[in-house]
């Protein structure tokens, strides 16, 4: 079982990205709101009395805190995209391709468990952003994404990956990691380590990596990145 | 290059499970409209007056011809997973799970690319129905996954498939099929034909399959089975 346990430290020191964190009561509780709208009604589905009646404070301290839906929908975005690029371009320097996927694909269906309402989020709702935060949110996905493309690559040049399509074989892999925010819960039959390993698993077996077993591979090292750049323990 | 061509006939005679389809214009523009807003903006997120417009009626006219927005929700997912299922039983009955798999995977993919916004609607919105359709839509879904579900197990029991955790793997696949109606256009670069094939090759390699090259295994009969569900044609 997961056991989650988020403090509020501001800066992120990994990497040298620091990661704005919530800094106080009355912000904190409009991101858990909006999360949790926004999740479970859609972006257009969520009034501000909704966010402001879920949070527990009035529309205009709401505004006053928060600034407008559409910067509440940013800051969400950018927060976890920002988190997912650390832990990636962290990840990225391992040497072996197949280590760079298996520590993708932990790292991802980790973050996915996780944070199941910002992941959602972020998949459903990039489009409901405004012009010039929509570039920046899909640049930042779009160099997450080519972290994914090079391991990928790297693996199919070295002879590990076997694959007839290397995109198609990295939206599935996506996918499939991203789906486990679709049914996650810390209440689930299965510890989020084994989750994790299996994930590992059917993603080298999808790519046809003849390396053998890397379920393993450098799991605490993953473990480490979640408490660095999610603040959370994964026991 | 899919080619689209959708008749207006009024029943499915495959595997004698009728298929109600849109019968006069106004339903069919209530129907279009409602797909394209749900899709875009959630169930939430789309009033009766945006529905109104979309389909250029009157709110009054609206009502008439569909009842509340919850039945149109309903009617959008009935009609998607009874044809998903009218055609994953149609598939269920090949006997080796290989093709099977192959099968089930195709059509998928397929009906994800060629109906985009309802595949959706139907993955993101089954918690936005009334609990008596909801039940009825979970139960739907349910069998549509059993179908999966068994011929994973078939194919693990007769040696063709090696995978950990075969729930993990039935959510795997599942999830990387779906995730084509995010990307797919039909402006793309590459035929629906080659898309689904390299699908099914992601697929069996996902489950650890022994039994070689099946991608082109009964795509025919696929294309048929598109004919007769969906009444659409794939060139």
């Amino acid at each position: 079982m997961a056991s989650v346990d988020r403090t509020t430290s501001r800066d992120v020191p990994l990497a040298g990205v620091p990661v704005k964190l919530a800094t106080n009561g009355s912000h904190d509780r409009v991101i858990q709101a909006a999360l949790h709208l926004f999740a479970r009604r859609g972006f257009h589905g969520t009034g501000i009395r909704d966010l402001a009646a879920e949070a527990g404070l009035s529309t205009s301290s709401l505004y006053h805190y928060m600034g407008t839906k559409e910067d509440l929908l940013f800051q969400i975005m950018d927060d976890c995209l920002r988190r997912l690029l650390v832990a990636a371009r962290h990840i990225s320097q391992r040497s072996e391709p197949v280590d760079r996927i298996a520590g993708l694909i932990s790292m991802h269906v980790g973050s996915h468990a996780l944070q199941r309402e910002a992941s959602l989020v972020v998949d459903n709702e990039i489009n409901s952003l405004e012009t010039n935060q929509r570039l920046l949110a899909i640049a930042q996905r779009d160099e997450y994404e080519a972290i994914w493309k090079a391991a990928i690559a790297d693996g199919v040049a070295a002879g590990d990956f076997s694959v007839a399509n290397e995109s198609f074989a990295r939206f599935a892999l996506l996918e499939m990691c991203s789906g486990v925010a679709r049914w996650y819960t810390q209440e689930g039959a299965l510890p989020l380590r084994q989750i994790a390993e299996e994930h590992v698993e059917l993603g080298l077996a999808l790519l046809g990596s003849t390396s053998g077993d890397r379920r393993n591979a450098q799991l605490d090292e993953i473990a480490e990145l979640f408490e660095s750049v999610w603040q959370i323990s994964i026991s």
